[in-house]
């Protein structure tokens, strides 16, 4: 992935996961640094790729899938073979390495399984190299395309001045360039427009505070950190003119699972009058889940609450905790389900439908709104 | 203060703040070490009185006023004077000592103002001392009746084994012993009830966690701690049966500026059709103000949301937050505010106006709701 030469974008925004110049190294932001820190790794050996991700180093499905696609890459380069098919061994068993680091995260063995068919297709090591070079980008820039088309859609929900709330990280350190529900602030910035970001905290983990306000701030778009707590007052201040957040499953009907607390802030944005906007590609949409109630919730570990991030617990031992990591937003309360083929509306089972139909024949949604 | 008996409450909800034995120091809980550390302090002499309040050892401004009126006993103990004149003369200064150490709370100087009215009263030093000793447990036990009462008015709108949702601390350790929004939970405790309190941890300053969940858990009531952003599925999944919270100021129409984030619990409550109570005393109710809009919003130091608590910062240092301490919950979300002389509803520009009719009167309110 080459560095595109663009003064509206922050260098790091298209950086955080990129080949070094020559091809033989990968270098990522170490995401578990954030905001503290802003330091890359460089990474060269199937090891160093392993931890990488293991560790969280670098983290958000899609950027983990694009990485391990430049990882391969990388150690394809390595591999010392004299036979296309012994090369091609070698590979798999990299690929294999790789793909043990977080066997759950379905982006990851994805990008891999990409990487070898595309060289499986090939009849000499020197166009298996060349093919992995050129699908690795593709990879990457697929991904960029994806996030822009949704950048565009969701562009076209609000206007220049206009105050945004979020809540978590869909931005670009979770996927590429761009992001989800952080897209069309990056885009609308490239335009020369100026958004008033508020972004949630989003506790226990701090998502909002870590990453999305370090994006933003870095890109150099207005952004204001404030406590979960705090969108009810902000809302009421009349700041707030629409609500952007991702999206971890979308049901049939419309119902959205997404981080802990996304429910409360569109109860109170439909309280305040705002439009609730949700964000993300249609591999987030589970036409197999009828509704919300069919999307199980992840219990965490109450340590989380207690003790993570401060310099000494903050409750007793013996209290208990309720640590769900994801809520499930009413239909009902959403006002727009933003994909990568345009903008579903209510009623979201005819529009989800419309939107997989498009997908299926293979349309391209960018720059259009065929809903 | 004597420690009293009672097999049903933990001692040191009693205890919190108290005499020695002998009536020659203070002994105060130390707040800033909670939840971490139960410590207690011994107060001897006007320094170290004077630190533990400016320190916020002990908080919440009646727990104060009820330390300064012990703190002044025992000094009155240590002065050296021939003549009540003198003697007197001595009591104020030290009087006037304490009282600058945190100035603006008007609970400090209202207590000590009150013991040396009581001590001017006398005419000798022996009776001085006399006084001073009744009217300091006097201050105390006052401020344990006006719990009580509102603890039974706030009962009687619960049933036994209800989930009850409470936002920040107004508690025991703010007051004296059941404090209000808690109050009813400890009252219940005491007869037998059992309740499932969901404490929000309260960002910035945690006071659900390290002091609500800290109380709550004590007192052997059960209690789970969740971040403010979960509230919205506790309630979903029908485990909140009302919201109890305290309030900083009433306008004189009903609308409440309590701890940030207790208008988002009203407007969530609202939404899943749970009742949502204001508990406080009538000194906390100011019909001066004709609305909430007459109220103004603290704004505090953006460290408390980036960086205290935590082993290092969670932000960038460019990155802005706004940080309001309190915000106003509408009149209209509120289902009933609890005061010592019965549960006001709405129009509350009626009822409230009632209630301190009774107080003008002198009617003791505990037992009886006149509304």
């Amino acid at each position: 992935m080459r560095k595109e030469a663009n003064p509206t974008m922050n260098e790091y925004l298209s950086d955080h996961v990129h080949l070094t110049d020559d091809g033989t190294a990968v270098v990522i932001l170490d995401q578990t640094q954030l905001p503290c820190r802003t330091e890359y790794l460089t990474l060269r050996t199937a090891q160093e790729m392993f931890d990488a991700i293991r560790l969280l180093q670098v983290r958000g499905a899609p950027a983990i899938g694009i990485c391990a696609a430049y990882d391969l890459y990388v150690l394809a380069q390595q591999v010392s073979s004299d036979t296309p098919e012994a090369f091609l061994t070698q590979l798999r068993q990299q690929a294999d390495y790789l793909a043990s680091s977080r066997p759950t995260a379905v982006n990851l063995s994805w990008a891999l399984n990409r990487m070898l068919d595309i060289a499986a297709a090939q009849t000499s090591i020197a166009d298996m190299l060349s093919a992995l070079h050129r699908e690795c980008i593709a990879i990457h820039e697929e991904d960029i395309a994806m996030c822009r088309a949704i950048s565009e859609y969701g562009l076209t929900l609000i206007k220049d001045g206009d105050g945004i709330l979020t809540h978590c990280n869909a931005g670009p350190l979770a996927t590429s360039r761009y992001g989800t529900a952080l897209g069309p602030l990056f885009l609308g910035k490239e335009r020369g427009m100026h958004f008033h970001v508020f972004s949630d905290e989003t506790r226990p983990l701090l998502q909002g505070a870590r990453l999305t306000s370090y994006e933003l701030s870095r890109a150099g778009i207005d952004v204001t950190l404030i406590c979960d707590n705090m969108a009810s007052l902000v809302m009421k201040n009349g700041w707030i003119q629409a609500c952007f957040v991702g999206c971890d499953r979308v049901a049939a009907n419309g119902d959205t699972a997404n981080k802990i607390g996304t429910s409360g802030v569109a109860i109170l944005a439909r309280h305040y009058g705002i439009p609730f906007y949700v964000l993300g590609p249609t591999s987030t949409i589970d036409l197999s889940c009828a509704t919300g109630a069919d999307i199980p919730i992840e219990q965490r570990d109450p340590e989380e609450i207690k003790q993570k991030f401060y310099a000494e617990p903050m409750a007793l031992p013996e209290v208990k905790c309720y640590n769900p990591a994801f809520d499930v937003t009413d239909q009902s309360l959403i006002s727009g389900i933003v994909t990568e083929y345009g903008i579903c509306r209510a009623p979201y089972t005819e529009s989800l439908r419309t939107v997989f139909a498009q997908k299926t024949a293979g349309q391209s949604g960018e720059g259009r709104n065929p809903l």
